[in-house]
């Protein structure tokens, strides 16, 4: 941590920093320069995490120079890090492709979904049980009786499943059923919801928010795996921007980015991305080009039906082509699928 | 609800979504232009939500014409609600102002703010007991034990109290202590929370999200005015935006448009959208200017000690010095403070 | 600036970067933490502009710790600029408002605007003569007949006039016909042009561009006083967010923030920032609340059948109405109107 | 485009609106709902341009529902268009690579590069001659002198060369020296500019304007287009968000949507859009992947001594390995390199 004195910042207030650190017991290194003078803290900087040196006389600002998420950080696990979703690995040589509709709504619409994807080889069912949705009277989903269709189509085809969870009592109810839960953009900074899903022993998967900075979406991570669970996936899923062309923009950067800066694997969804079905081919095609660890797609028995993001999915027939045609891409970068 | 059809859309196409529309029992009007063909749906639009039309052959895009908000929907409910906080009136003749600290640290910190915003002037005293934290590892507040304080101070001096809750749990616990609930600005879309603050008859200061469209947070307003809860009082306190000047950018234009649109009360929180003490008076004066129903301002006895947020709270004195600034300018426009 | 290097940088990595530093003639100071080394620069840091420390072996980061704008940083010249326009004083202990239509469209209409807005106390006729305009099918501009109808509307009423210009030629035309030139917001990193104006002994009114950091505002500012014209006034406009209710977002905290970081006049503009008329007075209100140093409104005789910008321009009325109710604002804030 | 009333329009706005419309010569078919009343305009819109129908009495919004550009437009050219520049065609069956330095900085490292990069199999050199730079006290190019380095490399290599032109003036000089102009993302919105470049007759690559949306980008186009020159090539590289992990956030999702909507070629810079040298490799990959005509890449012979832009630019090793790399992904999407 760094403190940047105002430029002619008298030597009193230089002083009463200095003393101010050397009393939560680290030391410092001074920086006289020709306009400005520069403090830095030499030690644990959580010391001085209780005192407001942005608020100290003659001080214009901090510079924090480490971050603060530890157990997500590739500095301090430099291997990637494969998490197990049943029997599938993810951040491995696999690529790892889920696949389903966004909302669960039958029996049919479930069992058709998961035997296509599965015969598409995707390795993972996804289906909503519990809808965030702009409105309240928007559609919101079967909760606990979709859980128990998903379990049914597990059973039958042997993939995994995971549903999104929004609240602790989705959390409790979900553990019954699923593989892995999903936390969705919209609750990734519920704090209290990651530390309840960083007490069960399922892998999560954690959705980038609408605007959150990869470096946000680290912390949120480290919410979960404080509480003891260090199974995270990530999923970048577009943030906010103002192009309207598409729903979201999809960042893909944060794939180099997040391998950078973590070892925790990182999924593209590229159906929420750009709420637009001709796009998600070339796009999902771009994931695996720049190295992520799987892929989220929607599909759909009849995506003119869907009751929630149905001008998104794709038929069975449509992700059958693009799941072969990913095959090569992912043969390019060493993975296999 | 318009369809845009694609330019040269068959005819075929153009009557396969006239049947499909009046299949639901709806009525269209056709209206076919030099280049495009547009169809209008007469009639309640949510019959056609189990159909998607965007994804049926020849449509090019469908165009919303009415809100999905009811409730909270100025058009149904032209007249100002006003909200009753304890025995403060938001959204009246009233500027109400909230302040106290950040975060909930102590007794004597929270009785010494509640006694010095009293005396200013402020009829409502906020403190955080739960702390939605970007890192685990920061301060995460005293919970029940900060609810007590702020219990404390209301039955000291009168004022009313509102407190951040972060989830059921906290609501629970929360509603024996407190006259309002805040729902923060990461939980704006936690719709499980919001249902559960529609539940209470409490009322509920509802955060904007850090990058929530005005449609988005009166969606979310009626997500607790559907659950029964009429009460609610909206809060801008800045969207993210690329710049870093201030912490967010505060939105006042927000103030006329949900004027426009709502006929809920809105306030608006100058410390946390700016981040920086210097900037919070001119736009306290800005918000009131603009027609604001309220305030939020941040204080701290001792602001270079504040565990949250310190860099942003006003001394005692300065925040005396800018209620007596803020006077006149509530009386230009019609407000008594 | 301060080099962070990378966690167990290497001795010899952290030596190589400090010999480069002074093989440009600076010293550094070393300070070397349990996790990471930092070295910051003393003296003048444009001696190391050539070298790419960002790149030498062990480098994390750099940290500029100081502006690159010198002109116009208040750090360099603490008192508040005052900018003469005619006879006007922008900056000073007077309320500028500039008034008039988005696009000069005929003698009649610019003479009526003209009498219509010095009636109501308005001091400066603003009018496009060369219009930016998204699409080439738009109208552009009547350019120099529009250029000569504003000095017209001059002669006849006294006001000042201002007119955007977009290139070079359109200076060299303007400057015989305005009292100021206004650089748009498309054109605020256009440096050609602002270098061009810089040229002129004629003051300069520089909109914020729509994705501008205030820093890079600054630095705009910057390329027109390093030319040797200081005759630079700030206006804030609106900029480009996700938020589709307004055209822009007003972002009003840069005024206090513009009035921290810099000694220049800034202005305000809610007509084009809004694009809706109901929005402008409360508006307005706000940035004279916050300490702006005037503003800037369109209005039009039938803002109805205007060329350009016809929903956000008030009629005469209207914009008499606004001006009695600013009045008393600007007074609170110590400034006449 | 259409007009959406108010819900309850009088039956007198409703009239006055349409007999406005039909006054230009315009039919109209009327749409009337239980809430709201539509009408829609059949015809060329163009002729309603001068009348501002969002002011009429009654109208609650206009929504337009065809593009405003034409020449650009794919649904008016079908067929994919190929740019010639020099003796390379970019929109076909070959991927295009533009590579050199962010600036030309000397004859030796102008010389090196394009051997370099012609080795390595790229078909055009790039280098900067004219240089916007945020502070006017950075490097700002060695202008004509740039230029002809850039032809001799062209002499001595057979490269093709393109360099970005920020002034009419530049664009006179430019010509006599390049195959191609190039208008920067600053200047995406210069209009004078797009027209002068528009009146020459070399290809022009036009880069996104980093808060440009896709609409007005390819109405840029249409800027250029509207003067008789249809080669314009358009280059993503990166718009303005929150996120700070990289320098831009690289829009991938532009690719398909340009292919969807425009005939013109578009390739994918993202060496400028992330910042970061380790970054441009996986991102180059997934730009290929998904459908782009082309790459522009930055390269230097010595990056840590570079004057502009040093630690995104590869170095001639780096460079080759990233070509060989990417000539399998130009394969699988149909492409020769």
């Amino acid at each position: 941590m760094i403190i940047v004195m105002k430029p002619g910042a008298a030597k009193h207030s230089i002083e009463g920093v200095i003393s101010k650190i050397k009393a939560t017991g680290l030391d410092v290194h001074l920086s006289e320069g020709k306009e400005v003078t520069i403090i830095g803290i030499v030690g644990d900087k959580s010391l001085v995490a209780g005192i407001n040196l942005e608020l100290a006389d003659g001080v214009d600002k901090i510079v924090p120079v480490t971050e603060s998420y530890k157990l997500s950080n590739r500095k301090f696990h430099p291997e990637n890090s494969v998490v197990q979703v049943g029997g599938v690995s993810i951040g491995g040589s696999e690529l790892a492709v889920m696949s389903g509709p966004c909302a669960v709504e039958s029996e049919d619409q479930v069992l058709a979904t998961a035997r296509a994807i599965k015969a598409s080889g995707a390795q993972i069912l996804r289906g909503g049980a519990y809808k965030p949705r702009t409105s309240p009277y928007s559609f919101q989903g079967l909760e606990e009786d979709g859980l128990k269709l998903m379990k049914e189509a597990r059973e039958e085809t042997g993939l995994s499943v995971v549903c999104e969870v929004t609240s602790q009592k989705a959390i409790e109810t979900a553990v019954n059923y699923v593989d892995m839960l999903q936390i969705g953009a919209r609750n990734m900074q519920n704090f209290y919801l990651l530390k309840e899903a960083g007490k069960t022993n399922l892998p999560v998967l954690l959705k980038r928010g609408l605007s959150a900075t990869i470096d946000e979406w680290l912390n949120a991570a480290e919410y979960i795996m404080a509480e003891g669970n260090q199974n995270v996936v990530l999923c970048e899923r577009g943030i906010r921007t103002f192009e309207t062309a598409t729903r979201n923009t999809l960042d893909l950067s944060a794939v180099p980015v997040i391998k950078a800066k973590s070892h925790l694997p990182v999924i593209v969804d590229p159906s929420h991305a750009t709420g637009v079905r001709d796009y998600v081919a070339p796009l999902a095609k771009a994931a695996v080009a720049c190295g992520c660890d799987g892929l989220m797609i929607e599909t759909h028995p009849n995506p003119a039906c869907a009751l929630s993001d149905g001008p998104q999915s794709l038929t069975f027939e449509q992700f059958d082509v693009l799941m072969n045609e990913l095959r090569p891409f992912a043969q390019l970068v060493g993975k296999t699928l």
